[in-house]
């Protein structure tokens, strides 16, 4: 079966180095970047094409021969590539994470007879398919609550934290309003609010803060309560207001000395330094779930914890690890039919499919990733 | 008499209204700003002159009829300014604080048989004449300690801190490096190092770190241990610290998006609107100083603790009492030939100058500031 990878960047590359194990799949890996597609390890079974999806009718060359894409573009190129492998009549898995509603494809998916499953990382991704899952579980969901964040093993003063995209992404989650559910209204919040310290075992105690994560699930979840944090460690969202209130993430030009000057962009400049990983710099991704309800007329809470490390053994990242293997397992499920639901499926879909959770599950602890999962009666 | 002040901003301002109280002063105030000299108090009896000191023979010209200058101008004209007025053969008192070493000066005060007494504020200023002071008190003094800040009463987060002069003059402080004096050997530290919190009475715990603000006392006063310190609310130095480290307060011009710009001058820029003090906004001064030595074989400790606050009924700032109202009794030491000595002047000559401490004492008493002493064998 032929697979193609759009972008084989961090997290690109960790999808293709996980797809060519499989013996019976022949894999394509597209950047726009020749030296990302040199450092693919050389050794891996996999043609590389140097192209820029951007570019008109280049993505439909692409995937011509694919019987499935995973799209692993940044995000502010995601909804239009993905659009494109749509119309292309090719299933897609798409970790891109782009800011627009991919709902918006939903016809065009479905007149195409597509499956495209997106947001398919860890959260959004996992988390979903936990929501997904549990929802099949209980008579009634009243509350799912989720906390998640990638963070460096190594804490260095100031920040304790490590971007591995651009800062400036990063910096958007702290600026943008947190959408969230409670008594079923949506409640706005400023980015950075609500902190909450919390211990994580085998972490240590961490903060965390609203954040803009509900996504699909505001739409395809009936829960009166809602919401998603992120976690960082402690201290770091401190920092991150006094930089948001003193006008430092402002998008408005400022007059410097005569020169018009973003702040923001300034500020995401001088952060890149220091928020660029060091070659072979350890991460860690933590997340807990929480989901609450009813079944058979009793309260019950389902918590999920998931602790990943960096693998050392092959260098690869907890970040491009929990994200790319969400993405390459479920993209096995729609290649063997065992996901079939055409149009635009967030993951939650995949988690209210029948076996879909299992089988991820079973995936994961192929790749050492373990989810833990904790019933009590409340 | 005539006196000539030079600068009519916030401390100007003040000194001139001590003087005018004095039946027999005439005072002439001179400013380039004809809004500064507007605001000074319509009832007050001064000349006002609106004239830009750094023109070419304008020096002369203001303090031509004068029997004492005052030179309150800003720090980076401070030191060409006292030049010209020197040259002018006229006794002074300056505050401006400039960077220049002033003793370039010493050989031509001294030909133009001129008293020129520099650094006239607090600290320096007032530090300088305690320890010139307990230097006449003590048989050796070999430590000198000075803890000194200037902080809104009213604490806002996150920087708790408000800069009367432009923020870029603070952050000089937070860059450049501290030099202090141990074992008779000069120690070099990085700014904002060596954090150490101190409670005062009336005003709660404050964070001490090393400022460059030894001055002159470095040269004259020869003790094995000499050090100041600046105070401010604590976790403001960690913010700063934060800043700097991350490149912030770096004068080396960055690119971004095709233009230059040097990041303390956006800094300065977005953190001036929020420094910049309330019209009204109440501050206090608070400063100790202590001065270890001999005296007939004990050792003694010297504790001189300093807490000014706004005055309400005049609405005149503490930094504005405590800088302007040191220089204004030190001019009538100057003018009744209490303090005679010619050349460059450092404040602590007028502590080694018998009587001109308690005058000081005397002159601080009558406008409401106290000064506390503490004497204990060590």
């Amino acid at each position: 079966m032929n697979i193609t990878v759009l972008g084989a960047g961090l997290v690109g590359s960790a999808i293709v180095e996980d797809l060519t194990q499989e013996i019976d799949f022949c894999v394509t890996a597209v950047d726009v970047n020749p030296a990302v597609l040199q450092a693919l390890t050389a050794e891996i079974p996999v043609r590389r094409i140097c192209a820029d999806v951007r570019e008109p009718g280049r993505v439909a060359e692409v995937v011509a021969d694919a019987d499935l894409v995973i799209c692993a573009v940044p995000g502010y190129m995601g909804f239009e590539t993905l659009q494109r492998i749509i119309e292309a009549k090719k299933n897609v898995v798409d970790i891109s994470f782009f800011p627009e509603d991919a709902f918006l494809l939903d016809d065009l998916a479905k007149a195409q007879s597509v499956t495209a499953v997106v947001d398919c990382g860890v959260a959004p991704g996992l988390s979903n398919i936990i929501a997904g899952y549990v929802d099949t579980q209980l008579d009634a969901l009243d509350r799912f609550l989720c906390y998640v964040g990638g963070l460096p093993a190594i804490r260095q003063w100031p920040y304790e934290y490590k971007a591995v995209f651009s800062p400036i992404d990063v910096l958007e989650e702290y600026t943008r309003p947190a959408r969230f559910v409670e008594y079923g209204q949506e409640i706005i919040r400023p980015a950075l609010s609500d902190p909450e310290l919390l211990d994580f075992p085998g972490v240590g105690t961490l903060e965390a803060f609203n954040t803009d994560g509900l996504r699909t699930l505001q739409r395809t979840l009936d829960a009166p309560f809602m919401k998603e944090k992120t976690l960082r460690y402690p201290g770091h969202i401190h920092l991150m207001r006094v930089f948001r209130e003193s006008g430092f993430f402002d998008a408005a030009p400022v007059d410097v000395g005569g020169v018009s000057v973003r702040p923001i962009d300034l500020t995401s400049k001088l952060l890149f330094d220091r928020w660029r990983p060091q070659p072979g710099e350890e991460d860690f991704t933590v997340m807990q779930v929480i989901v609450e309800g009813e079944r058979a007329g009793r309260r019950v809470r389902h918590t999920y914890d998931l602790l990943d490390r960096y693998d050392r053994a092959t260098q690869t990242t907890s970040m491009a690890r929990t994200t790319g293997y969400t993405a390459t397992i479920i993209a096995r499920q729609v290649l063997r039919g065992q996901f079939t639901q055409k149009g635009i499926c967030p993951p939650e879909f995949i988690g209210r499919t029948p076996g879909c959770y299992a089988d991820l599950l079973a995936g994961y602890a192929k790749r050492n990733i373990h989810l833990t999962e904790t019933i009590v009666d409340l």
